[in-house]
């Protein structure tokens, strides 16, 4: 790094930042880097539609190339292993067997796999499409520095590996970022800071559509006569308001070389009222508004990751995708997989050994954070006298094991939480030692308008797999996403307006 | 047309509407089909940046593949016929002369004109970006009808020669159109419909950009040593809803293989602050928020349109850049030929022909409805007997000569209209008899919700050309646009939810 980009972010005056936020309102509106309204009270065609810019940064930035592209290398280690996990039913119902009587999320979903064992699974293929979470560990570093052996190193946030959103908004802000470097909208007088080719390129979307493709091949011909054609299913939750993260996927699929049709349900009401089951277990989709019978291909799930979408409507859509010979992504001890136990438990010493080989292991501890189930083993009793010192715990953080994000306690809050929550429910939680990133500085564009200061960003490393009963037929690296909030803000949600889309400046 | 295709378009059951309507909402939010909602109460960064779709049709509208292809074979002469007329200062101003004293758009434009050839014009090279409306004739036709015979033609509403938009509208809304054709959401049971292969592709975006980027490649190398580079301005109007319709042509400069630099700059403020002529002409830009010079290639008009923004400082700023060395989009004689009252001059016996061959006369000619001026001579006075008659009055339309639409006035209204305008100003509108085109069926999705039943439809076409003194450099037919109202409605107004945009479905 040079002294002249100690200066990072270049020079924000008011006039210049707002020239640069109107480009950058502008590119959102034309690029779909948008949020949609969903007003529950006058729902389209009642109401007119309207949509905002999701939040973005006004500038890329600072990332350490290296944690960059480490994070990259790992994530084929990570696919290896999550694709294993989520073959080895015993280990699974081990790790997640304490939950089921406090967990209803992780009891219905084993109602629902069990019921499906019994009757049998009609498809030994699954695909994944995962996310890895990293922030940079260095306390006391703040961006840009003299930071080339200074001790920072790469942590993961979380696993998640189910219904991984944000690629495309990632790639659309990436795409914006570039734009702006090119248009000489970052430079400043004698500051050398934004070049275009420090900003690396995102393949999310071509990586999301051949991995749903590959999925949609291996399916093999279409079987039922009952059927015009075979596609891939998106299953969306209602009132969808992320359509933009969505909905390019779909079109993506649409443009491949061979397109792959594409289709769209609603979970549950469109599985149960528009899906139906072959005897042979094909499953088709014949909904009204298209004058053909779909056999779907793959069960691209991106809905059905909230406790409330499983009442008896949902479990009985979840069973029927379940039953089908679709090929689903995921599976559901893929989908088991994303629980906060599951990483929780890949933390036990010796855990990751069964899974990959001693040397991969070792690259992948070297992510781990410290991290404690909040039950009554020794490791969890040690935890609760962490999270309950109003001392101790601030360096922590209490996430429940669902899936999703946003409801998590942070620090000071832990042992007022536990307090009020009773102890029988604790080990739904886990325990896991804050990261401390280094802070860096940019303005932050989103509906609460621009704020400028320290900021700290979030990596999101994408893989996509293919396994057919332990055999891995597809590990791809397939992107990346980053966010970046206010450091003085606990939450990530993008969608309460805190977490920003943003690019690394790799230097 | 098959037996089949006389129930276009397919059956639309509400269940049907609301899937298609979702589908084409969030395809428009994906793809910048929208319109940016100005707050004038409280812009940004005070509140939050929202916008909304644009109006486009649910399904393609018929429309006649002969007169398709006619109005594309036309527009080469059309773009030769007024590359003549932009050149022809005395033509020009026997034709407008009249005005000047009632008009002041046309007094401003004029007397800026004068001012610039007082002390010489800087630049010999002109651009423009045209774009002739048609509607088809079709008194009590129908579509769709047995129409292979029956008596249509072609008919020109008016031509555009000065800032003319919707292109990259139109180009979405047939991508969306195709997409949909695609996944199958227009089959219906039993009968063939829309073909994907008769929704025609719109090549708008890259030949607009080839255009400005061959009148950049036209000015010759960068002359200025205060400048870094040269590049195109975008002159455009404060507070502008439309950017999604602008912006892309921006973006499309920058993608060419050589990318030309484009940048942005407000009428009349950004001109008059951040724009300055060096000694020998050449335009300088150097906004504070960009950390250069940019010596301006081509001025690119998309504001200035309106007799409003020609107060002291906008007359100011106009004349900057017509004094400038920059290639304007278009010349000032340029802008003057979009008048309603050129319009009308060249449907006068003869006049074409001083411009074209006979030949090529003919075929503009039978384009033409009946125009005529509402002045004091013999014709004219013809035409205030048409236009005072309640009941002749119908088949007509006033028209101000004034560009940009809106301020028509409507057959019956015609009369009370006139009482009510002082007799001295009649002579600033012309009398065109009405177009009376068949109907078809479709159904419009605005921000009014969803409306179904009979609709007219016109086509623009669109040119491109580069001309220096009088020879012609550039001559090619651009792309389409394509709006489609209800047929009861009288103004094709996107921007009030009136019209929408649209694709023609060929036949």
């Amino acid at each position: 790094m040079t002294e002249n980009e100690k200066s990072y972010p270049p020079e924000f005056t008011d006039e210049r930042g707002l020239a640069l936020a109107s480009n950058i309102i502008d590119y959102q509106l034309n690029h779909g880097s948008l949020l949609k309204h969903i007003d529950l009270a006058a729902p389209f065609p009642e109401g007119p539609t309207t949509c905002s810019p999701v939040g973005v940064t006004v500038f890329p930035t600072l990332f350490p190339r290296e944690q960059f592209e480490r994070a990259h290398e790992l994530q084929p280690i990570y696919n290896e292993l999550y694709c294993a996990v989520a073959e080895d039913e015993e280990w699974i119902f081990d790790t997640i067997q304490p939950l089921l009587p406090i967990d209803p999320l992780a009891a219905a979903l084993w109602e629902i796999y069990t019921q499906v064992k019994q009757m049998g699974h009609a498809q030994d293929i699954s695909a994944g499409i995962f996310r890895s979470d990293y922030m940079i560990q260095g306390p006391g570093v703040d961006f840009p520095v003299s930071h080339t052996g200074c001790n920072v190193s790469l942590k993961q946030v979380e696993f998640n590996t189910f219904s991984c959103a944000g690629g495309t908004h990632a790639s659309k802000a990436g795409d914006m970022h570039r734009y702006l470097a090119r248009t000489g909208a970052y430079r400043s007088d004698g500051n050398v800071s934004v070049s275009y080719e420090a900003l690396p390129r995102n393949p999310i979307l071509p990586s999301l559509a051949a991995c749903l493709g590959d999925a949609h091949e291996a399916y093999g011909p279409k079987r039922s006569d009952q059927a015009s054609e075979k596609g891939v299913l998106f299953v969306v939750q209602p009132n969808n308001f992320n359509v933009a993260d969505e909905r390019p996927i779909e079109y993506a699929l649409w443009d491949l070389d061979t397109p792959v049709p594409a289709c769209r349900a609603e979970f549950p009401s469109d599985i149960l009222d528009y899906t139906t089951l072959t005897e042979s277990r094909e499953l088709l989709f014949h909904p009204p508004w298209l004058p053909k019978t779909i056999e779907v291909s793959v069960v691209y799930m991106r809905a059905g990751y909230e406790v409330h979408e499983y009442d008896a409507a949902g479990k009985e859509a979840r069973l029927r995708l379940e039953l089908s010979a679709a090929v689903k992504c995921p599976s559901l001890l893929g989908h088991i997989c994303t629980f906060k136990k599951v990483q929780c438990a890949l933390i036990a010493s010796g855990a990751l050994e069964r899974f990959v080989s001693p040397v991969e292991a070792e690259m992948l501890r070297s992510t781990f954070m410290a991290m404690y189930p909040l039950d009554e083993s020794e490791l969890g009793m040690h935890a609760r006298r962490l999270a309950t010192d109003p001392v101790l715990a601030r360096d922590y953080i209490l996430k429940p094991s669902l899936e999703g994000g946003g409801h998590n306690v942070f620090g000071d809050d832990i042992p007022d939480f536990l307090a009020s929550t009773p102890e029988e429910k604790w080990a739904a939680y886990i325990l896991m030692q804050r990261i401390v990133p280094p802070s860096a500085a940019n303005v932050l564009l989103s509906p609460r308008g621009l704020d400028s200061g320290p900021v700290v960003s979030e990596l999101g490393v994408f893989g996509t797999c293919l396994w057919k009963r332990g055999r891995v037929l597809r590990n791809s690296v397939a992107g990346w996403s980053f966010k970046t909030k206010d450091e003085e803000v606990n939450e990530m949600s993008v969608v309460k307006g805190y977490g920003c889309f943003d690019t690394p400046l790799l230097f």
